[in-house]
């Protein structure tokens, strides 16, 4: 079962990479008003159901591939 | 208009972000069968319409947002 999460800065927060992508992009005159930059992780989990394999990811995303402080995640099921 | 951008290393490829991640949490007991990181890019376009906006957004994707060597990008349409 595939699943992917994806990792956004929190929207208070002064999102360096992205501000610096805006930046690069409006330079070169693109035409865009924001820009944020996070990361997506895709897993591939053996769990049998749903529910499981959704609490599993938040022991993961708890364990070590989040920080809460700064960070938001949405988990999404893959079809792959 | 809000597009969410995933780019993801190709799957041909040793993805060394991923396989530290995926290391980390089998050493952690963590049930998975594989784990691919890369990125994930959010935009605000003041596009009028879809084509335009995916047509502004492949033209950014080759400018300088991802490289055709080694990633893979999807685009979609986010409900903000």
């Amino acid at each position: 079962m595939k699943w992917g999460i994806r990792i956004m800065p929190r929207e208070v927060l002064l999102d360096s990479q992205g501000r610096a992508v805006e930046g690069l992009l409006k330079q070169n005159h693109f035409q865009l008003s924001t820009c944020r930059v996070g990361r997506y992780i895709e897993l591939d989990l053996q769990e049998t159901t749903e529910e499981n394999a959704k609490i599993e990811i938040k022991k993961m995303l708890d364990f070590a591939l989040y920080n809460p402080l700064i960070e938001t995640y949405t988990i999404e099921r893959l079809n792959l």
